[in-house]
Protein backbone atom coordinates (compact mmCIF):
# COMPACT_ATOMS: atom_id res chain seq x y z
CA UNK A 1 0.00 0.00 0.00
CA UNK A 2 2.75 2.57 0.84
CA UNK A 3 4.56 1.50 -2.38
CA UNK A 4 1.40 1.91 -4.18
CA UNK A 5 0.94 5.51 -2.87
CA UNK A 6 4.43 6.52 -3.93
CA UNK A 7 4.35 5.17 -6.99
CA UNK A 8 1.14 7.28 -7.54
CA UNK A 9 2.64 10.38 -6.60
CA UNK A 10 5.90 9.96 -8.75
CA UNK A 11 3.14 9.36 -11.53
CA UNK A 12 1.32 12.78 -10.71
CA UNK A 13 4.15 14.49 -10.34
CA UNK A 14 5.31 13.56 -13.95
CA UNK A 15 1.98 15.66 -14.76
CA UNK A 16 2.50 18.53 -12.27
CA UNK A 17 5.75 19.48 -12.40
CA UNK A 18 6.62 20.48 -15.85
CA UNK A 19 3.19 22.45 -15.89
CA UNK A 20 3.66 23.99 -11.87
CA UNK A 21 5.61 28.06 -12.57
CA UNK A 22 4.99 28.01 -16.44
CA UNK A 23 2.20 29.68 -18.36
CA UNK A 24 -0.39 27.33 -18.80
CA UNK A 25 -4.06 27.06 -19.53
CA UNK A 26 -6.68 28.41 -16.78
CA UNK A 27 -10.39 27.60 -17.15
CA UNK A 28 -12.71 29.25 -15.31
CA UNK A 29 -15.08 26.12 -13.92
CA UNK A 30 -17.71 28.15 -12.40
CA UNK A 31 -19.14 31.26 -13.93
CA UNK A 32 -19.85 33.09 -11.58
CA UNK A 33 -16.92 33.19 -9.75
CA UNK A 34 -13.23 31.98 -10.72
CA UNK A 35 -12.57 28.82 -9.88
CA UNK A 36 -8.91 27.61 -11.84
CA UNK A 37 -9.19 24.24 -13.29
CA UNK A 38 -5.44 23.61 -15.45
CA UNK A 39 -5.27 21.03 -17.79
CA UNK A 40 -2.56 19.64 -15.69
CA UNK A 41 -4.99 19.10 -13.08
CA UNK A 42 -7.36 16.91 -15.57
CA UNK A 43 -4.32 14.62 -16.93
CA UNK A 44 -2.65 14.20 -13.53
CA UNK A 45 -5.97 12.42 -12.05
CA UNK A 46 -6.35 10.63 -15.40
CA UNK A 47 -2.45 8.77 -14.63
CA UNK A 48 -3.63 7.91 -11.42
CA UNK A 49 -6.58 6.45 -11.98
CA UNK A 50 -5.55 4.72 -14.42
CA UNK A 51 -2.50 3.72 -12.53
CA UNK A 52 -4.43 2.16 -9.77
CA UNK A 53 -6.99 0.59 -11.67
CA UNK A 54 -4.25 -1.03 -13.32
CA UNK A 55 -3.42 -1.98 -9.81
CA UNK A 56 -6.64 -2.38 -8.29
CA UNK A 57 -9.42 -3.35 -10.96
CA UNK A 58 -12.53 -3.90 -8.59
CA UNK A 59 -12.05 -0.98 -6.73
CA UNK A 60 -13.81 2.12 -6.99
CA UNK A 61 -12.17 5.35 -7.56
CA UNK A 62 -13.44 9.06 -7.00
CA UNK A 63 -12.00 12.87 -8.25
CA UNK A 64 -12.27 16.15 -8.69
CA UNK A 65 -12.22 16.17 -12.39
CA UNK A 66 -14.00 13.10 -14.11
CA UNK A 67 -17.10 11.22 -12.93
CA UNK A 68 -16.91 8.79 -10.02
CA UNK A 69 -15.98 5.03 -11.42
CA UNK A 70 -18.50 2.58 -9.06
CA UNK A 71 -17.83 -0.91 -8.89
CA UNK A 72 -19.84 -2.07 -5.66
CA UNK A 73 -16.59 -2.80 -4.15
CA UNK A 74 -16.07 -1.63 -0.50
CA UNK A 75 -12.98 -0.05 -1.22
CA UNK A 76 -12.88 3.54 -2.70
CA UNK A 77 -10.08 5.94 -3.70
CA UNK A 78 -10.46 9.52 -3.52
CA UNK A 79 -7.97 11.33 -5.39
CA UNK A 80 -7.15 15.37 -5.90
CA UNK A 81 -4.60 15.72 -8.23
CA UNK A 82 -3.91 19.04 -7.24
CA UNK A 83 -5.32 20.63 -4.42
CA UNK A 84 -4.61 23.80 -3.73
CA UNK A 85 -4.96 25.15 -7.50
CA UNK A 86 -4.87 28.68 -6.85
CA UNK A 87 -1.50 28.45 -5.11
CA UNK A 88 -0.39 25.94 -7.77
CA UNK A 89 -1.13 29.44 -9.93
CA UNK A 90 0.80 31.96 -8.38
CA UNK A 91 3.80 29.06 -8.14
CA UNK A 92 3.14 28.97 -4.23
CA UNK A 93 4.71 25.81 -3.44
CA UNK A 94 1.99 24.62 -0.95
CA UNK A 95 -0.78 23.03 -3.29
CA UNK A 96 -0.21 19.05 -3.14
CA UNK A 97 -1.39 15.36 -5.07
CA UNK A 98 -3.85 13.52 -2.70
CA UNK A 99 -5.19 10.06 -3.01
CA UNK A 100 -6.72 8.32 -0.14
CA UNK A 101 -8.59 5.05 0.05
CA UNK A 102 -11.63 4.52 2.04
CA UNK A 103 -13.15 1.41 3.11
CA UNK A 104 -16.88 1.42 3.85
CA UNK A 105 -16.52 4.80 3.85
CA UNK A 106 -13.78 5.03 6.83
CA UNK A 107 -10.27 6.68 5.47
CA UNK A 108 -7.79 3.73 5.57
CA UNK A 109 -4.53 5.31 3.84
CA UNK A 110 -3.44 8.68 2.38
CA UNK A 111 -0.46 10.62 1.25
CA UNK A 112 0.05 14.24 0.58
CA UNK A 113 2.49 14.40 -2.17
CA UNK A 114 4.76 17.96 -2.41
CA UNK A 115 6.93 17.46 -5.04
CA UNK A 116 8.08 20.90 -5.59
CA UNK A 117 9.51 20.70 -2.63
CA UNK A 118 10.00 16.63 -2.90
CA UNK A 119 7.88 15.90 0.55
CA UNK A 120 5.72 13.04 1.01
CA UNK A 121 3.21 12.52 3.86
CA UNK A 122 1.72 9.06 4.34
CA UNK A 123 -1.15 7.49 6.84
CA UNK A 124 -1.11 4.14 6.80
CA UNK A 125 -3.02 1.27 9.77
CA UNK A 126 -0.33 2.07 12.58
CA UNK A 127 2.21 4.41 11.04
CA UNK A 128 2.40 7.83 9.67
CA UNK A 129 5.43 9.07 7.84
CA UNK A 130 6.99 11.94 6.04
CA UNK A 131 9.94 11.92 3.47
CA UNK A 132 12.62 13.94 1.75
CA UNK A 133 15.31 13.15 -0.10
CA UNK A 134 15.37 9.72 1.32
CA UNK A 135 14.90 10.57 4.75
CA UNK A 136 12.18 9.09 6.33
CA UNK A 137 10.52 10.23 10.16
CA UNK A 138 7.72 9.60 11.86
CA UNK A 139 4.85 12.02 11.90
CA UNK A 140 3.45 13.02 15.37
CA UNK A 141 1.52 15.56 16.48
CA UNK A 142 2.07 18.56 19.55
CA UNK A 143 0.59 18.32 22.56
CA UNK A 144 -0.83 21.53 22.97
CA UNK A 145 -4.04 21.31 24.39
CA UNK A 146 -4.75 25.11 25.42
CA UNK A 147 -6.50 27.61 22.87
CA UNK A 148 -4.11 30.22 23.90
CA UNK A 149 -0.96 28.47 22.63
CA UNK A 150 -2.40 26.97 19.36
CA UNK A 151 -0.92 27.70 16.44
CA UNK A 152 -4.55 27.77 13.75
CA UNK A 153 -4.49 27.82 9.79
CA UNK A 154 -7.06 28.20 7.57
CA UNK A 155 -7.09 28.73 3.94
CA UNK A 156 -8.77 32.06 3.57
CA UNK A 157 -11.41 33.69 5.78
CA UNK A 158 -13.14 34.27 2.78
CA UNK A 159 -14.60 30.65 2.57
CA UNK A 160 -16.79 31.64 5.76
CA UNK A 161 -18.13 34.95 3.48
CA UNK A 162 -21.45 32.95 3.15
CA UNK A 163 -21.51 31.54 6.27
CA UNK A 164 -21.99 35.09 8.85
CA UNK A 165 -22.56 32.94 11.99
CA UNK A 166 -19.75 30.56 11.28
CA UNK A 167 -17.36 33.89 10.11
CA UNK A 168 -18.17 35.52 13.55
CA UNK A 169 -17.37 32.34 15.20
CA UNK A 170 -14.17 31.64 13.51
CA UNK A 171 -13.08 35.05 14.75
CA UNK A 172 -14.13 34.55 18.13
CA UNK A 173 -11.71 31.78 17.88
CA UNK A 174 -9.18 33.42 15.88
CA UNK A 175 -9.01 35.74 18.81
CA UNK A 176 -8.11 32.99 21.28
CA UNK A 177 -5.36 31.32 19.72
CA UNK A 178 -1.58 31.87 19.70
CA UNK A 179 -1.18 32.62 16.14
CA UNK A 180 -3.57 32.56 13.26
CA UNK A 181 -2.56 32.03 9.75
CA UNK A 182 -3.85 31.70 5.40
CA UNK A 183 -3.39 30.21 3.18
CA UNK A 184 -1.86 26.66 3.12
CA UNK A 185 -4.79 24.32 1.77
CA UNK A 186 -3.74 21.06 2.13
CA UNK A 187 0.03 21.53 3.39
CA UNK A 188 -1.39 22.74 6.61
CA UNK A 189 -2.92 19.70 7.61
CA UNK A 190 0.49 17.83 6.91
CA UNK A 191 2.27 20.54 8.96
CA UNK A 192 -0.52 19.75 11.79
CA UNK A 193 0.33 15.96 11.88
CA UNK A 194 3.97 17.08 12.06
CA UNK A 195 3.42 18.65 14.96
CA UNK A 196 4.21 22.34 14.04
CA UNK A 197 0.70 23.51 14.17
CA UNK A 198 -1.88 22.72 16.03
CA UNK A 199 -5.27 23.50 14.60
CA UNK A 200 -7.00 23.51 10.96
CA UNK A 201 -10.56 24.89 10.78
CA UNK A 202 -12.13 25.16 7.28
CA UNK A 203 -15.32 25.16 6.03
CA UNK A 204 -17.36 23.39 3.09
CA UNK A 205 -14.77 21.07 2.17
CA UNK A 206 -15.22 18.34 -0.35
CA UNK A 207 -14.75 14.92 0.18
CA UNK A 208 -11.37 15.02 -2.11
CA UNK A 209 -10.40 17.83 -0.04
CA UNK A 210 -10.00 15.87 3.10
CA UNK A 211 -10.70 12.62 2.79
CA UNK A 212 -7.20 11.63 1.74
CA UNK A 213 -5.51 13.86 4.83
CA UNK A 214 -7.69 11.81 7.57
CA UNK A 215 -5.24 8.59 8.25
CA UNK A 216 -1.96 10.49 8.03
CA UNK A 217 -3.76 13.31 10.61
CA UNK A 218 -5.22 10.30 12.66
CA UNK A 219 -2.53 8.08 12.73
CA UNK A 220 -0.23 10.81 13.71
CA UNK A 221 -2.30 11.38 16.97
CA UNK A 222 -4.68 13.97 15.57
CA UNK A 223 -8.30 14.48 15.67
CA UNK A 224 -10.53 15.29 13.32
CA UNK A 225 -14.55 15.57 12.43
CA UNK A 226 -16.78 17.65 10.98
CA UNK A 227 -18.16 20.99 13.11
CA UNK A 228 -20.77 18.82 15.10
CA UNK A 229 -18.18 15.86 15.85
CA UNK A 230 -19.27 13.02 13.26
CA UNK A 231 -16.83 11.70 10.88
CA UNK A 232 -14.76 14.13 8.02
CA UNK A 233 -14.66 11.31 4.80
CA UNK A 234 -17.66 12.98 3.27
CA UNK A 235 -16.27 16.79 3.86
CA UNK A 236 -18.38 19.51 5.44
CA UNK A 237 -17.12 22.01 8.10
CA UNK A 238 -13.88 20.50 9.07
CA UNK A 239 -12.09 20.56 12.12
CA UNK A 240 -8.55 18.81 12.52
CA UNK A 241 -6.64 19.23 16.31
CA UNK A 242 -3.68 18.04 17.71
CA UNK A 243 -5.14 16.94 21.09
CA UNK A 244 -8.95 15.87 22.21
CA UNK A 245 -8.85 18.73 24.42
CA UNK A 246 -8.21 21.19 21.70
CA UNK A 247 -10.36 19.79 19.32
CA UNK A 248 -13.27 20.08 22.16
CA UNK A 249 -12.28 23.81 23.00
CA UNK A 250 -12.14 24.78 19.12
CA UNK A 251 -15.35 22.79 18.33
CA UNK A 252 -17.55 24.64 21.37
CA UNK A 253 -16.29 28.04 20.16
CA UNK A 254 -17.12 27.25 16.31
CA UNK A 255 -20.35 25.55 17.39
CA UNK A 256 -21.38 28.89 19.90
CA UNK A 257 -21.78 31.65 16.45
CA UNK B 1 28.76 41.07 -4.94
CA UNK B 2 26.84 38.40 -6.09
CA UNK B 3 29.40 36.23 -3.95
CA UNK B 4 28.82 37.79 -0.97
CA UNK B 5 25.14 37.76 -1.25
CA UNK B 6 25.43 33.77 -1.90
CA UNK B 7 27.78 33.48 1.34
CA UNK B 8 26.13 35.40 3.35
CA UNK B 9 22.91 33.59 2.42
CA UNK B 10 24.93 30.09 2.78
CA UNK B 11 26.17 31.53 6.26
CA UNK B 12 22.49 32.42 7.39
CA UNK B 13 21.00 28.86 6.42
CA UNK B 14 23.53 27.44 8.86
CA UNK B 15 21.62 28.93 11.44
CA UNK B 16 18.51 28.88 10.28
CA UNK B 17 17.47 25.19 9.18
CA UNK B 18 18.40 22.95 11.97
CA UNK B 19 16.27 25.43 13.92
CA UNK B 20 13.03 25.45 11.39
CA UNK B 21 10.73 22.54 12.40
CA UNK B 22 11.96 21.93 15.61
CA UNK B 23 10.57 23.15 19.13
CA UNK B 24 12.51 26.51 19.99
CA UNK B 25 12.34 28.88 22.23
CA UNK B 26 10.12 31.97 20.98
CA UNK B 27 10.00 35.69 22.54
CA UNK B 28 7.21 37.85 23.21
CA UNK B 29 8.53 41.03 21.62
CA UNK B 30 5.18 43.02 21.83
CA UNK B 31 3.93 42.88 25.34
CA UNK B 32 0.03 43.91 23.63
CA UNK B 33 0.17 41.10 20.69
CA UNK B 34 2.13 37.73 20.17
CA UNK B 35 5.11 38.59 17.91
CA UNK B 36 7.41 36.01 17.67
CA UNK B 37 11.49 36.24 17.86
CA UNK B 38 13.79 33.32 18.23
CA UNK B 39 16.99 32.39 19.20
CA UNK B 40 17.55 31.81 15.47
CA UNK B 41 16.82 35.03 14.51
CA UNK B 42 18.95 36.69 16.67
CA UNK B 43 21.89 34.65 16.23
CA UNK B 44 21.57 34.56 12.06
CA UNK B 45 21.74 38.08 11.36
CA UNK B 46 24.72 38.40 14.16
CA UNK B 47 26.49 35.69 11.68
CA UNK B 48 25.53 37.63 8.84
CA UNK B 49 26.74 41.01 10.14
CA UNK B 50 30.19 38.97 11.28
CA UNK B 51 30.73 38.75 7.45
CA UNK B 52 29.56 41.36 6.32
CA UNK B 53 31.53 43.59 8.64
CA UNK B 54 34.82 41.01 7.56
CA UNK B 55 34.33 42.18 4.41
CA UNK B 56 33.50 45.63 4.82
CA UNK B 57 34.67 46.93 7.31
CA UNK B 58 33.49 50.57 6.65
CA UNK B 59 30.16 49.77 5.65
CA UNK B 60 27.17 50.84 7.95
CA UNK B 61 24.68 48.06 8.70
CA UNK B 62 20.62 48.01 9.85
CA UNK B 63 19.57 44.75 10.95
CA UNK B 64 16.26 43.61 13.02
CA UNK B 65 17.58 42.64 16.23
CA UNK B 66 20.66 44.50 16.64
CA UNK B 67 21.46 48.60 16.69
CA UNK B 68 22.66 49.71 13.78
CA UNK B 69 26.04 49.99 12.65
CA UNK B 70 26.82 53.62 11.65
CA UNK B 71 29.92 54.43 10.03
CA UNK B 72 29.36 57.78 7.99
CA UNK B 73 29.37 55.38 4.52
CA UNK B 74 27.21 56.01 1.65
CA UNK B 75 27.24 52.20 1.84
CA UNK B 76 24.67 50.42 4.01
CA UNK B 77 23.44 47.19 4.61
CA UNK B 78 19.97 46.00 5.11
CA UNK B 79 19.49 42.67 7.17
CA UNK B 80 16.10 40.55 7.67
CA UNK B 81 17.28 37.63 9.07
CA UNK B 82 14.35 35.62 8.87
CA UNK B 83 11.66 37.53 7.09
CA UNK B 84 8.66 35.83 8.15
CA UNK B 85 8.81 34.78 11.23
CA UNK B 86 5.30 33.66 12.08
CA UNK B 87 6.00 31.31 9.22
CA UNK B 88 8.88 29.86 10.17
CA UNK B 89 7.24 28.96 13.26
CA UNK B 90 4.53 27.25 11.75
CA UNK B 91 6.72 25.29 9.68
CA UNK B 92 5.83 26.60 6.08
CA UNK B 93 9.00 27.02 3.88
CA UNK B 94 7.73 30.57 2.72
CA UNK B 95 10.04 32.60 5.39
CA UNK B 96 13.23 34.11 3.92
CA UNK B 97 16.63 35.30 5.08
CA UNK B 98 16.96 38.80 3.30
CA UNK B 99 20.22 40.82 2.74
CA UNK B 100 20.23 44.25 0.70
CA UNK B 101 22.86 46.58 0.33
CA UNK B 102 21.74 50.43 -0.32
CA UNK B 103 24.16 53.23 -1.98
CA UNK B 104 23.06 56.92 -0.65
CA UNK B 105 19.75 55.30 0.25
CA UNK B 106 18.75 53.53 -2.96
CA UNK B 107 18.90 49.94 -3.43
CA UNK B 108 21.68 48.76 -5.90
CA UNK B 109 21.62 44.67 -4.85
CA UNK B 110 19.70 42.39 -2.73
CA UNK B 111 18.74 38.52 -2.33
CA UNK B 112 16.03 36.41 -0.53
CA UNK B 113 17.00 32.95 0.31
CA UNK B 114 14.08 29.95 1.56
CA UNK B 115 17.02 27.49 2.36
CA UNK B 116 14.79 24.88 3.04
CA UNK B 117 13.25 24.92 -0.32
CA UNK B 118 16.80 25.79 -1.70
CA UNK B 119 15.91 29.08 -3.96
CA UNK B 120 17.70 32.15 -3.79
CA UNK B 121 16.26 35.09 -5.61
CA UNK B 122 18.86 37.65 -6.35
CA UNK B 123 19.12 41.69 -8.10
CA UNK B 124 22.08 43.06 -8.95
CA UNK B 125 22.83 46.23 -11.31
CA UNK B 126 21.51 44.89 -14.77
CA UNK B 127 20.65 41.11 -13.55
CA UNK B 128 18.00 39.31 -11.53
CA UNK B 129 18.10 35.42 -11.01
CA UNK B 130 16.95 32.99 -9.34
CA UNK B 131 19.39 29.79 -8.45
CA UNK B 132 17.80 26.50 -7.52
CA UNK B 133 19.88 22.94 -6.97
CA UNK B 134 23.04 24.54 -9.72
CA UNK B 135 20.29 25.66 -12.13
CA UNK B 136 19.79 29.27 -12.79
CA UNK B 137 17.36 31.24 -14.60
CA UNK B 138 16.65 34.95 -15.32
CA UNK B 139 13.63 36.39 -13.33
CA UNK B 140 11.41 38.29 -15.23
CA UNK B 141 7.94 39.94 -14.28
CA UNK B 142 4.84 39.29 -16.21
CA UNK B 143 3.35 41.32 -18.53
CA UNK B 144 -0.30 42.07 -17.03
CA UNK B 145 -1.31 45.39 -17.26
CA UNK B 146 -4.93 44.82 -16.09
CA UNK B 147 -6.65 44.55 -12.70
CA UNK B 148 -9.53 41.89 -13.81
CA UNK B 149 -5.89 39.94 -14.97
CA UNK B 150 -3.86 40.53 -11.98
CA UNK B 151 -2.86 37.81 -9.32
CA UNK B 152 -2.12 39.76 -6.11
CA UNK B 153 -0.85 39.09 -2.56
CA UNK B 154 -0.60 40.37 1.00
CA UNK B 155 0.60 38.31 4.02
CA UNK B 156 -2.72 39.25 5.84
CA UNK B 157 -5.67 41.55 5.75
CA UNK B 158 -5.18 41.60 9.10
CA UNK B 159 -2.04 43.96 8.94
CA UNK B 160 -5.06 46.59 7.98
CA UNK B 161 -6.96 46.16 10.73
CA UNK B 162 -5.51 49.58 12.57
CA UNK B 163 -5.61 51.42 9.02
CA UNK B 164 -9.76 50.93 8.29
CA UNK B 165 -9.77 53.53 5.39
CA UNK B 166 -6.74 51.68 3.68
CA UNK B 167 -8.53 48.34 4.47
CA UNK B 168 -11.25 49.58 2.56
CA UNK B 169 -9.60 50.64 -0.52
CA UNK B 170 -7.81 47.45 -0.48
CA UNK B 171 -10.96 45.12 0.13
CA UNK B 172 -12.24 47.49 -3.61
CA UNK B 173 -9.14 46.45 -5.18
CA UNK B 174 -9.33 42.66 -4.02
CA UNK B 175 -12.96 42.76 -5.84
CA UNK B 176 -11.02 44.24 -8.74
CA UNK B 177 -8.64 41.62 -9.51
CA UNK B 178 -8.47 37.88 -10.67
CA UNK B 179 -7.49 36.06 -7.69
CA UNK B 180 -6.22 37.16 -4.39
CA UNK B 181 -3.77 35.35 -1.84
CA UNK B 182 -2.83 35.36 1.63
CA UNK B 183 0.02 34.27 3.78
CA UNK B 184 3.67 34.62 1.70
CA UNK B 185 5.97 37.14 3.27
CA UNK B 186 8.81 38.20 1.55
CA UNK B 187 8.29 34.86 -0.99
CA UNK B 188 5.67 36.98 -2.65
CA UNK B 189 7.94 39.22 -4.03
CA UNK B 190 10.15 36.55 -5.56
CA UNK B 191 6.96 35.17 -7.14
CA UNK B 192 6.41 38.92 -8.51
CA UNK B 193 9.88 38.83 -9.52
CA UNK B 194 9.54 35.30 -11.40
CA UNK B 195 6.43 36.66 -12.90
CA UNK B 196 4.07 33.89 -11.23
CA UNK B 197 2.18 36.68 -9.67
CA UNK B 198 1.21 40.34 -10.89
CA UNK B 199 0.65 42.85 -7.83
CA UNK B 200 1.87 42.89 -3.73
CA UNK B 201 0.41 45.30 -1.50
CA UNK B 202 1.40 45.07 2.00
CA UNK B 203 1.35 48.50 4.49
CA UNK B 204 3.61 49.46 7.29
CA UNK B 205 6.42 47.76 6.24
CA UNK B 206 10.12 48.60 7.88
CA UNK B 207 12.88 49.04 6.01
CA UNK B 208 14.56 45.77 6.71
CA UNK B 209 11.46 43.89 5.03
CA UNK B 210 11.42 45.43 1.37
CA UNK B 211 14.62 47.10 0.90
CA UNK B 212 16.53 44.23 0.53
CA UNK B 213 13.57 43.07 -2.12
CA UNK B 214 13.59 46.18 -4.02
CA UNK B 215 16.78 45.28 -6.43
CA UNK B 216 15.17 42.10 -7.52
CA UNK B 217 12.14 43.23 -8.06
CA UNK B 218 13.12 46.47 -10.16
CA UNK B 219 15.65 44.28 -12.43
CA UNK B 220 13.11 41.82 -12.63
CA UNK B 221 11.24 44.77 -14.88
CA UNK B 222 8.73 45.60 -11.52
CA UNK B 223 7.74 48.64 -10.60
CA UNK B 224 7.97 49.29 -6.27
CA UNK B 225 6.58 52.33 -4.61
CA UNK B 226 5.05 53.48 -1.44
CA UNK B 227 0.97 53.77 -2.18
CA UNK B 228 1.89 57.37 -2.57
CA UNK B 229 4.61 57.19 -5.29
CA UNK B 230 7.61 57.72 -3.58
CA UNK B 231 10.86 55.06 -2.93
CA UNK B 232 10.21 52.85 -0.74
CA UNK B 233 13.73 51.49 0.62
CA UNK B 234 12.13 53.06 3.88
CA UNK B 235 9.42 50.97 4.07
CA UNK B 236 6.19 51.84 4.81
CA UNK B 237 2.80 51.21 2.53
CA UNK B 238 4.04 49.52 -0.09
CA UNK B 239 2.48 48.68 -3.38
CA UNK B 240 5.11 46.27 -5.55
CA UNK B 241 3.28 45.77 -9.48
CA UNK B 242 4.65 43.56 -12.61
CA UNK B 243 4.04 46.44 -14.91
CA UNK B 244 3.62 50.15 -14.32
CA UNK B 245 0.06 50.25 -15.71
CA UNK B 246 -1.02 47.48 -13.32
CA UNK B 247 1.06 49.81 -10.44
CA UNK B 248 -1.31 52.82 -11.35
CA UNK B 249 -4.17 51.24 -11.69
CA UNK B 250 -3.95 49.45 -7.97
CA UNK B 251 -2.80 53.06 -6.78
CA UNK B 252 -5.38 54.57 -7.67
CA UNK B 253 -7.72 52.24 -5.97
CA UNK B 254 -5.81 52.18 -3.12
CA UNK B 255 -5.56 55.73 -2.97
CA UNK B 256 -9.18 56.96 -3.25
CA UNK B 257 -9.24 54.78 -0.12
Amino acid sequence: MRETLLEAARIAARETLPVFRTAMAVDNKDAGGFDPVTEADRRTEQAIRQFIAGRFPDHAIAGEEWDDKETGSPYRWVIDPIDGTRSFICGIPLWGTLIGLLFEDRAVAGLLSQPFIGETFVGLPGEATYSRGGQQTTLRVSEVTELDAARMMTTTPELFRRRPAILKAFRNLEARVQLSRYGADCYAYGLLAAGRIDLVVEPDLKAVDIAPLLSIIREAGGIVSTFDGGPAEAGGDVIAAATPQLHAAARALLNAG
